[in-house]
Formats: C-alpha cells, sequence, structure tokens
C-alpha cells in the first residue's frame, strides 16, 4: 500500500467528521485564515484556492506530456494522474453536491481517477495508472479549467459546510504536490537520458564537509500534552484527541544528519555490518543491494545526487536524505544513539516557528543547518524518521458514516515522521502532523535526528 | 523470521548480561528458588534441570521417528531439531566452557544446530531443517543422554555463573517445549492420514454456548511502573528497564474472546468486509483466502478443530485461537471495541495471581472460562495480541560485548503478546513478560481480549 | 525472451553472413528486385527504402506522443522505441561504416536503442523502455529524418555490399512494423477509455456464423525439399539450408479455424476440460484464467473483439486469432484433428502464390475466406500455429565472425509458426519464412489450420 | 511437472491399449520372455515379479525411515512414496478388478499414493508428500507385503490380459527404481551430514585422465524405419508408430564426453561465455548461479562428486552426468559440434547389443568406457541428450477410452533422451526407447555424445 491511498481514506474521512462538525461548532480554523484581515471570507478562499491549484501547474513547467506519463512503480503515480485526481475531488466532492446546474467534465473520469475505495465505486487499477496514455494531458488540463471555473463560481458564496471542505481539498491537493515531485524524480532516476531538464538550475559543487560535531540539547520530559483537538485547527483524525503522554528526559541533536556523517557510516562499512541492522532491515539490504541512499552514485571521486531535475554534487553539509527507517536506525546505532519517538519531536518542536527549507524555497533539496545554535531544521528540509510506529491515540475512535470503513486503516506496520521536507508546501505542517511510511520506503524527502 | 530465531538472539544476549551482572551483584532469583527451602542449591538445580528435561521428553511420545522429521514451512522446525538445538545449548553454553575434560558429543553438531548468527559461526538453512534425516532420532536421543550426563557432573558444584547459565538454558528449552507442539501441530495438519494419534484421548462433543455476555472490568489507570529490573527476577532484555506510562482510564472484559463470538463474527460475514479490516490485514485475507481461523474445518454441521494429535469438536466456550493480528483488530472493531495496549494488559496483571491452564495441564486446548466473577484467564490459555508494537523501552541499552549485535534486533513490524498460553510451562510467565510475533503468523496459540 | 530480441539477433547475424556472401557471388535478389525494369539500381533501393520508411510513419498516424510511450509487458516495447531502434539499425550499420564524414544524430542512443548483446555494449534494460520519456518523441522524428537524408546520400551510389545491408534493414523494419502493431494494440487493451481512436473506422456488426463445414485438401507427401538458400533469394539463416525431408500423407484444412467454430469449442467447455490440454497447457490455462482469446469479451449477448484501434463485434466467419499453441493444440484435439507440421505447410505452400490479406490491407483483423474452393488462407489473416519446435535444420552451422554468438540462440522451448498476418507486410513473405513464439504467447495475430 | 507424473500418465494409457490389444492379437512379448523355455507361463511371470519387487527392496537397504522421508523439491518424491505407490499400481490395476475376493489393504491408501488424474479421484498434492510421517515406514511394507500375496495368489492362473497389466506394472516399477535413486540422491546432497551410508563402498581416487581423443563413427543416413509398433515388443505409445524417416549422413563419437573434457569446458569459462549458450539456457545458468554440474564440488585440488551413498573423487574418464540440455549443448557448441537427432542416435543404435553400465552392475556412477573400437556406452552409463523435442510420431493417435485423456500431455517444452543409465534396470531398455525430461532438469543421470 503507498503513500496516496493512505491519504485519501483519511481525507474522506475527515470530510465527513468536519463538515458534521462544523454544523455544530464554530467555523473551523482554514488555510484561508492567514490572508490579510479586511478581506471577505469569498475572496480569501477563493484566493487561497486559486494559489494552490497554481502552485501544482508551476510544478509541472519542466516536464513534457510523456514525463507525466510515467510511472515507475506501484507506490507511485503519474504526474498526470496527480493533476486529474486532485481536481476529480473538487468535482466530486464540491461541485457535483453544491454547484447547482454543474455537469460532470466526463462520467469516465470517475473510474479513472478515483483513488477510493469499494464503498464509492470501481477504480483503475493502480499499478495501471502508467498506462493512460489517455485521456491525453491536453484533455486533463481542460478537466482542471473546466473544474476551476465550476469552483469559481461556487466559492462566490460559501457555506461554512463548502468551507471545510475546500480546505481539506487544498490540503489534499498540497500532499499530492509532495508526492508529484518524489513521484516523478523517482521516475526520471531510472532514465540515463532524462535529467539536466532544467539546464540553468546548475548547482556548484559541494563536495565537501565543514561542518562541526552537532550539539545535543536536553529537555527534561515529563507529563506532557500531544496531539491536538480538531476544533483549535485544521487536522487530520489520526492526530486526535490530544492527550496526556509521560515522557522521560532526552537529549535531542540540533541538526539533521548529513550526508558527510553518512559517508562515515558508509566508510565504516556501515551496509556491511550485521551488527548494525534489525534484522528485517538486515534482511532487506541484502536483498536490494542497497550501499547507499536513494539516487546517490559515484562519478569518479566524487559522489552525485539528484535532484527532480538534475543531477547533482552531494553537498556533504546538507542533511542526508531519501533512506529508509532500517538505514536510519542503523545509522543511529552505529552512533551510538537512536531515533527520537514521535513525542520527544513533538515535545521539542511545540514551541518552534514553522520555519525553513519548504516546497516555497524552491531548493528541492535539504540544505545545510545555519549557523545558530538550538534545534534547527525542525521544519522543512527532510522528514525525519521517529521510532514511533504508526499506531492510534487513546481514544481514536472510528466515527460513524459512509466513509467510517476507512478510519485507522493504515495503522499497522508503518513508522511516524515528523517535520515536513523541501517538497512539503509550509502551510501544511504543524507540530502535531503525523506523516507515516513503511520501513523499507524511500522515495521520500525521508532524514533522520539523532536522540539520547 | 520465525519465532525460533529471535529467542536464541535474545536468550544469548541475556547469557552474557546475566553472567555479567551475576558477577557484580547477589545471585539472580531462578526457576529453581521455588523449591522447597531446606534442599541445596546444587540438588534443586538439578532437580530443575532434570524435570525440565523430562518434561520435553514427554512432549515427544507420541511421536514417531519420521513425524519427528517434518517441517511445514520456513517459521517451524523439525521436533528432531528442537531435541538436539535446545541440547546444544548446554553443551555450547555450560559444558564446553565451565566442565574440565568435557569431550563434545560430534563435532558436525556444531553447524546443525547451532540457530544463532554469523558472529558463531555458520549454521544449516533454517528452511532445510526438514532434511536433516541424518543424524537419526535414536542419535539426537543418545546427544540428550550424552549432554545430562555430563550436566549432572556440572551442577554438582554450581556456580552463581553457572546457574544464571542453566536457568537461561531452562528457559530456552521451555520457549522450545511450546514451539516444539506449535509446529508439530502445524505439520500433521497437512496430513489427512496423520492425526488421532492417541486415540484414547478422545473429547466429548461441546458444539454448544451456554456462555452469557461477558463483563468488563473498569481501571482507573494514571501513572504506573512496567517493566523489569533484571536484579529482581529472571527477566529477558526487552522486559527491561522498569519505567514509568502514563496510562488513560480503560476497561477490559473479563475473559477472551470464544469460539462461539467469532462464530457470529464468521456469521456477520466478518471475513467479507473490507470495514472491519486493517489496510494490510485486508490483503493478507484476500492473498490467503482466510474464512476461519487456523485449523477449523467443517465437517457437516459441526464445526472442528485439532489439537496436537486429534481432530476435536469446537467448544463454542473455549477462547478462540489461532488467530492473527488481522483477525484479531478485525474482530475487536466489528465488536466496537478494541485492543489493549501492553501496558493496560501489564497494569490489570501485576496484582494477578499466576494461575491458570498451562502446558502442565495436559489440555492442549485452551478451555471455557470457570464461571467465578473478575478478571479471567490472564495467563495462560492462549497468548493475548496487544495493539502495542513491540519497539525498546525508554533506556533500553545495546550491551557491550560479543554477542550485542542482537541485541533487540527484531523490534520492527512485530506485535506484542501478553499472558501465556495452554502450551507454555507455568514458571515461564510473569506479569512483565513480553512475546512477539507478526502480525500475519497464526500458527501459535493466540486469542484476543476485547478493550474499551 | 520476447520477440523482439529475437529478430535483433538474427538479423545481425545474417547481416554478416550476406555481407560476407555478396563479396563472392552475384548480387543478392533484393526486396527492391520487383521493382520495374528500367530503373536503376540506386533508385529503386532508395524508392524501396523510402516506401518501407513512410509504411512506418503511417503506422502511427493515430497515435499521440503519450500512446507511444507505452510498454505494456515485458515481452513489448514502446512505439517510440520501435521508431528509434529501426533508425539505429540503419545509423550503425550502414551510415557509420559507409558514409564517410557522418556524423551520430546523438551518442547517447547507441545505448539506449540498441537492442543487441554484451559484444556490442551496454544497452537499456528492455523492461524499461516504457520508462524513456527522453528523448522525446518529437527528437526520434529528428533523429529519423537526420537518418534518412543520410541514407538519400548513401543509396546515390550503393555498392552490392550495402544492398545487402540495406535489405536487411528493411526486412528488420518491416518485421518491427508488426510488432509496434501488436504491442500498442496489447497496451491500449488494458485502458478503458483509449480505443476508438479512429471513430471513422466503425465496423459493421458481423455476429452470424453463415460458413460451411471446410474441406481437407490431400497432399500424397513423400521425400521434399525444404528450407532455402541464401543464395537463391532473401532467407534468414534458420531458414537454411535447402535440405530433404521424408513427409507422409497427409490432409489440410482448406483455411483457418474461425471465431465460430472457436464459440463452440468454448461452449462445449474447452477452457474447462483437462483432457484436451496439454500439463503445460493446463498449467498456464489455471494460472492466467483463460476462457477465451486474448482481447474477446462479452457486451451483452454480444462478443467483442479489438483491433489495434477500436473495439469491434467478432466477426464469426473470420479466422480466430491471439491464441497461444497450447489453445491451438487443444482446439485440434477436441476436433479430432492436429497442427500441421512445418514441412507439411511449406510442402503445400511451395506452389502457391503470395496473395491474402496483409498490412497493405489496412484491415487491421483477419477477414473471412473467401468463398472459392481449395486451400485459402495460407499467407497473410492470421500466423499458422504448426507442432513443430523451432530447431536447426540439418547442416545449419554457426557462423564465424563477432556476430556468431547470436546464431540459433533461440532454438529452445519455442515453435515454428508460418505464413504471415494481417499485420506483416507482404514482401516479408515466402514459403520458407519460419517465424517462431513461445507456447503461452497470444499477442501476436496467431491462429491455426487444422491437419489429419 | 516432473518425471514421474508424465510416467504414470503413459502406463495407465498403454495399460489400456494393451490390455484391449492382448484381446485381438498372439500374446504380447513380455518381460518375463527371457526366462529359461521349459518353465510355464505362471512361473516365468510370478518369478519376474517377485525379481522386480525384491530389486526395489534392495534399493532402500542403505535407508532409515527417516531418509525414506525426505522430499527435497517438486520434481522429487519420498522413497516411501515410490514403494506405496509402485504397490498401488498393482492393487488399483490387477487386484482389485481381477482378485476375487480381494480386501483393500487401506481405503485411504487411493488418495494417498495415486498420482494419477482428476478422473481416477483426488490425489495428495506432489509438493506435500514429503509431508507424510503417516502411514509409518512398517505400514508401507506391511502393505508391500499384503500386496506380493495377493499376485501370488493372482498369478496361479493368469490371462493374457492380466499379464500385460503385470508387464506394464514391472515396467512402472523399474522405472520408479531409478527415480528412487535419483530422488534420495538429491535429497541426501542437501545434508552435509548425511552422505557415507555405506562406508566399506570407498572407491579408489580417479583423479586422473588417460582417455585418448576420441573418434566419430561415419553413418550414410538415408531412409529409414525409426520407432515401433505395439505387437513386436513391449513399448510405450510415445514410441509408436514405427515410420519413415530420412536421415542425412551424420557421424557420432564412440563415446560419452568425459569429465575430463568437461573440466576443459570449465577451465574454458564455458560457464561464463554467453556466446557458448542458448539464450534460454543463459539466463538459467545466471538464475540458478550454475557453475559445474550438479553435485560435483572442490575439496581442495581435488574434484569430488556424490552416488546415492556416498562423495567420492571424480574419475576424469568418466562420462559427465548430472547436466541439464542447456549444459550439454553449449559443451557442444564449444566444441565446434552438436548434439545428436533422437533419429541418427536411434539408427546408429538399431544393431547394437543391449549391453552396460545398468543399475544390476551396482556401480552407481557411469563408468570410463572400455579401450575397444567402436561406439561404445550407447546403453547404460548415463542418458544421452538429443536435439530432438518430445513431440508425437506421425500417425500417433489419441486412444479411446477413460484414460485417453493422458495421451501424449507431456509432448511439449521436452528434449528426448536415449539410451538409460547405470541406475535404469537392464531390460527396460530398447533401441527405440523415448525417456524426455525439461532442459533445465539436471537430477537425473544426464550425459551427452557428441554429434557432427
Amino acid at each position: 500500500m503507498g503513500r496516496q491511498g493512505k491519504f485519501h481514506r483519511l481525507w474522506f474521512m475527515s470530510l465527513l467528521l468536519q463538515t458534521d462538525a462544523s454544523r455544530r461548532r464554530k467555523p473551523m480554523p482554514s488555510v484561508a485564515s492567514s490572508v490579510a484581515e479586511g478581506s471577505s471570507l469569498e475572496q480569501t478562499l477563493l484566493a487561497q484556492y486559486m494559489s494552490v491549484r497554481a502552485q501544482t501547474m508551476a510544478l509541472i513547467e519542466p516536464l513534457s506530456a510523456e514525463d507525466m506519463m510515467l510511472q515507475s512503480m506501484p507506490d507511485a503515480s503519474p504526474t498526470k494522474w496527480h493533476l486529474a485526481h486532485t481536481t476529480w475531488f473538487f468535482e466530486t466532492f464540491l461541485l457535483q453536491p453544491h454547484l447547482s446546474g454543474y455537469q460532470p467534465f466526463n462520467e469516465a473520469y470517475q473510474y479513472l481517477f478515483n483513488s477510493y475505495y469499494e464503498t464509492v465505486g470501481e477504480r483503475h487499477p493502480r499499478p495501471q495508472r502508467g498506462l493512460l496514455s489517455r485521456p491525453l494531458l491536453t484533455e486533463i488540463l481542460d478537466y482542471r479549467a473546466h473544474v476551476d471555473a465550476g469552483m469559481q463560481r461556487l466559492l462566490a458564496t460559501p457555506t461554512s459546510e463548502i468551507e471545510s471542505a475546500v480546505t481539506i481539498g487544498l490540503h489534499h491537493e498540497m500532499q499530492h504536490q509532495e508526492l508529484l515531485q518524489t513521484d516523478i524524480k523517482h521516475a526520471l532516476s531510472l532514465n540515463p537520458y532524462a535529467l539536466n531538464l532544467d539546464a540553468a538550475a546548475s548547482p556548484e559543487a559541494a563536495n565537501s564537509d565543514t561542518q562541526q560535531s552537532p550539539e545535543f540539547i536536553y529537555f527534561a520530559g515529563g507529563l506532557s500534552q500531544v496531539g491536538t483537538d480538531a476544533n483549535e485547527c485544521f487536522a487530520y483524525d489520526c492526530e486526535q484527541p490530544r492527550h496526556q503522554v509521560f515522557i522521560p528526559e532526552f537529549s535531542l541533536c540540533e541538526r539533521l544528519v548529513t550526508n558527510g556523517e553518512w559517508l562515515e557510516f558508509m566508510q565504516d562499512n556501515g551496509y556491511q555490518n550485521p551488527q548494525l541492522w534489525l534484522s528485517d532491515g538486515w534482511a532487506t539490504v541484502q536483498q536490494e543491494g542497497w550501499q547507499a541512499p536513494l539516487y546517490w552514485h559515484r562519478d569518479g571521486e566524487k559522489w552525485m545526487t539528484m535532484t527532480q531535475q538534475n543531477r547533482v554534487p552531494l553537498d556533504l553539509n546538507a542533511p542526508v536524505c531519501h533512506i529508509s527507517y532500517y538505514e536510519a536506525d542503523a545509522f543511529a546505532r552505529w552512533r551510538g544513539c537512536r531515533l527520537p519517538t514521535e513525542f520527544e519531536w513533538e515535545f521539542a518542536a511545540q514551541a518552534a516557528e514553522i520555519n525553513g527549507n519548504f516546497l516555497e524555497s524552491g531548493h528541492l533539496l535539504p540544505q545545510a543547518a545555519p549557523p545558530q545554535p538550538g534545534l534547527k531544521q525542525l521544519f522543512g528540509d527532510a522528514w525525519e524518521w521517529t521510532q514511533s510506529p504508526f499506531i492510534p491515540y487513546p481514544g481514536f475512535t472510528t466515527p460513524e458514516g459512509a466513509l467510517a470503513e476507512y478510519n485507522g486503516k493504515f495503522m499497522a506496520n508503518q513508522w511516524v515522521l515528523r517535520g515536513g521536507s523541501c517538497a512539503t508546501a509550509k502551510q501544511q505542517l504543524r507540530a502535531t502532523y503525523r506523516n507515516f511510511f513503511y520501513a523499507h520506503q524511500r522515495w521520500q524527502f525521508t532524514s533522520l535526528r539523532l536522540a539520547k
């Protein structure tokens, strides 16, 4: 089960939850809430909608129609599918129920671009999304325009129910923006001819390591509140409810592990030493032949990695990324440390501002930590594997209703990641946000922070 | 990775740990400690040794040499291998280092019956253990006698270091007693001709359900200590250290879920309804074609199951067993409940006496709960799946030393089970004991208790 | 091992053979030899070249750049790859060695579009051809134009050596024309939205069966010559040498088995009756769930099939196609007949004219046999499975030279097919031509003729 | 599909055929026909029966009940199963239909020891034969005695129908004698501890090569009769009918390829050079990691191989064996030769006496050819791979009747081997005998003879 399936199940469940909640409670804070005071709700919501949708279109700018066909593994989806599916969400959950007189763009799209489950109807098999040469890209772009036009009409008179659903739809689209980038990066990595799409973006070499030994920051821990309740801000069901945990004292490294440090691990035969690995991890290393993070390759004396568009020299001061949980865990053991729990991370992040290297920076890779003292890179740069399996919070309950079947469905065999990446839109993030992947997956921007 | 590999890694690590600890501390309480006062240490330890070894021999009584060859899946091992491997442990860790003049029975056995890892040398590939027609069973029995004779000499003058190692060896053998039973049960289940080994043991039919709706017992929870420290009693590393957790209020069902209740789940199409299942669980159900617990089959109107030796009618009042984590989780969801966490279970069990239906009862299957009020079946009958993944306790550290590589190696993708089964020796168990298996495995005696 | 690999190995070997032979012998008859007398060699060869190349371009007319990316299975290749690879052949074997001053279009194409083997250098992995979004289609079309321009210069002064190589290159491209069609047909069949590319080509319904019981034609057999020698006409190495075989008397059905007859087989539970099938065939039927030929599906009362571009009603009088060897063999057994040997077919075809429903007809599917008496449909419509495995002729020898490694490499586990199909260019065919595929493959236009 | 399934299908079909034929024709020559004149039919047939059955029992003499449980791959069966299944044949096809008052030994054996197909009823799944610890060996031996006693009664008054069926049953059992040996050899090869069962049989070292370059014998070929008709001698359906073929002139090597010659092939990197291999063969070499024939391993400077019971030094003058078709083909290509066709072999063998190194010799391995001139080792020592796929002879027809479904079922993707091996009973063999296996299989005693 890949990443996207999971998101949709949560969204749709949330959609019902929120919709229902909004009838009983005060309007839920939305992504639109940061817009300047004085602008009307409809203006800000529409502006927000147009802004997120435009961001998606900006991401495909370097890609051809042929690139947007690529599906390199079942975990990933073609760009074209992401473009259509995010649009399908607005058509299905906003325009069809709420915009009177709305005509669906094409009935077949219900089947083709539904990532949802049996109860909502048949859907195109996920591993065959790469076979959808039709509809053509031009048709998908027309579909986007058609739905955007409908949304403009609808958002002229939004209700609080519509606002809730649009908010979810926009978060949904932002997450697909991240997946769109990681999926196309993986696909292009398999074509020796495909890179350097944006020749202008030639990076300076950075194969030198000037980083100091990092500090560890001490936290006293104790009884603490983690998670959130839905009426405080937008949040997914798996972040709820807010509840008490006891956290023993701990220390966190001030920054993420760097590429330079990872090279030391490799030079110390980290990938060859079974003593460092979890049993399942060692089996995976053997089976997959892993010898370095995903996308690394050696070019003579120099190590290279890649962005979504180019091969670039490895920046030894930048955070390592594209590693599995197993690799993160083995590295921490090698260093005599461990991964943090998700609550240690959340405890440390509660007071932090949400600043960092996000999608908006355009960097396309994690960047070296700034030289300032204190905890850095909590948000952005790369997702941080925690040692916490993805399981329900105490009091997590399955909501009633048609979409209840999806509640918590992914709470087995996956691990929590925290903090966001350079491919995450800033406004998606918050200290309580729980991302989750299987321990062997590495095509996301995944890194680690040491704990003791 | 099956069950036995895991145990060995922990044993051996513990062996070093305990051995080391015993030099610095007062003698560790042992399995021998329950022996009547007045008997000397050497008598009690030797008596204990002979008793556990004799228990193993009693288990093979109904089996032929040909039965003891069977290996029906990589997760399981042949009976003959269990007999030899537990003996190898005493030869390798007690007789060779500590009994002067000891001659190994056969050099080749080091390779054949080592379940250990690369650092200790090559070992026979696990999935090919069923191909070991040689050494013959008679040779293995000679091996046991040879080692038992050596142990009798050694235990004439035990040191505290020897006592620690023997204690571990006996716990090791007791766990293999359980595996020996579950492995042979699985193998014989695949031979239509093999069962009814013990024709005398014909059980009365029990296909009627007289059980009342069970009560739920309320617990206030709060800050609580869980786990143990090594100097208190014998315990494995993964139970350590004792530490504080915050447990919200909860309720536990007074008894395990019964076969009768499981039939209701099946009749309500529990195995056909994707809304009840975790995503990975639903995929497993589809792939494996599960429609009932392992070993159930229908004989006309009557449901049958099996013991290690016979087909028997299903007792509707007895606890369901041989279910996966996925099935336990789906059943709990169907009932509007959930599985307990491992700490809820431990919190409730801390005050309980260790009584129940264990190996010693000879029942070979879980039994209906007695009609008394209050929490029942906490220990024995069947292992209880918890909703807690098997991960390290705060402060768990990798010990130094040659065997350090195995520390915590299995702490990924497995789930904690608590309480023991009808195939567990009573003295193995304690409230802090953590057993663990993968979510899809069902050949152990596994059941569930509902929580709210 | 798919179809294309095989062809290339044979071509290239033949290239060397022919080239060498042409130095010692009279000029080899070429595809150009049918051109009207009076035109000079250079004119006819160039005209032939331009004609074949134009035919390829005509085939892609209904396809988009996105369609031309599709690779639906390892056996198949994307259209774009076919376009580039056939061009690579002329660049590598004609322009680079023979056209002075020729500049390769792009060095990377040597790697990307080489289907060849280790000795000629690395090549892009076959199953990942569908990931080649780059080079873009527009670049491939430029590549074709660049090579065509070079070829025009080269063919202004052809030598006999060049003529030989061009002849092979054109046969090579013609075979890729067939593969291009069968590969894209397979890919589009998996997209519920993709068909009806050419809406104008709406066929009339043809679900009625007016065919009479067919006649069988008797042949006396006897000692006969089969195969060919290279100096007689263009032929591949596997058709050589001409040699004597003894053929017992036999009878051949006058026409191919029809769709109507195949429906009778299905209605008589042909796909459910293990007695009709080869052991390997029955295993394949079970594993693949075959219940009808490839591309058949039921639309209410009516059976449908598909062309490269459209879903169409099944013509019950037309030959069945897209069946495996196993299905052909089972059908023949069901009818109390058998498949012909390749030499029976060749014996019968030696006197026949090469007329029929070829690529040039534009029919895209086999057509009902005309009502005339005598053997029909020997050439064109659909390839005929024979009961002859693809093995070397007596006296077949591995040629010396750099490409010798590929000689006969595919002569194991494949079966000979004879006669060509509606996707074969007419001038590819001759009575001695041996096509070959694995017994389970069915995406080519494959059919059968009964023998007794 | 392994070897045994195939045999049974043919036997049973033949049983019907022969039975039917024997009613209309003169008594079929039987295995009993070589018995001294003057003895009555019943004496000779019974003597023959007892002799073959005793030979089977002699083969298990070195084995324990535990050894006889082993099944090391789906292609192979446990010894215990062979013992029971051959007995089941006589019970099912002789005693039940022909001996009045016969009581089956055990109803369950019909299911457990039937290798047959759906029409005769359910059977135990082939890959799980190794799980049949029950019935115990002692029960199987009782079964053999029970059936032997019945057969003695039946053969007191044999009819020609009974004689036919017994003849088939005895050929059936003789073939299982060969399989029993090759299956147990494979199983014991996987246990490092199991060999040297018969320590007395210590062979002299033979790692020196004194062989001369072998001669090739020329044959003029021409029109020739091959195969046989059923009324001439006992023969399987696939050897029938006798028919005419044209064989071009050819030469055969006087002896089989030796181990010494095979070492030269290995030293010349034969296993590393893709140019020598069929495409499917090269894929198999890569996938399986083949670097030498099966059972070869290096012990310091010396190459070792194994018999059914011991590891022994490789005799460089003895024929290579345990090679696949792919290896035989690659070796022949390396030597500039080819494999013979099955008809070349039969043409050369028609005049030869059936002498050689058979099961009766007790050698357990092929032996060096004697120094006499002329064709040697045609029969015995090791089966010779031919370049002929296993396909039907012209005029081969599916017989009518209940067992007709099995006719020719294995005539796809397998290759003909000729001549028998050191594990074949002499009286099984004749010049027309066609054995057949898949190209990748090497656990039989398989070798090659070069042809030109």
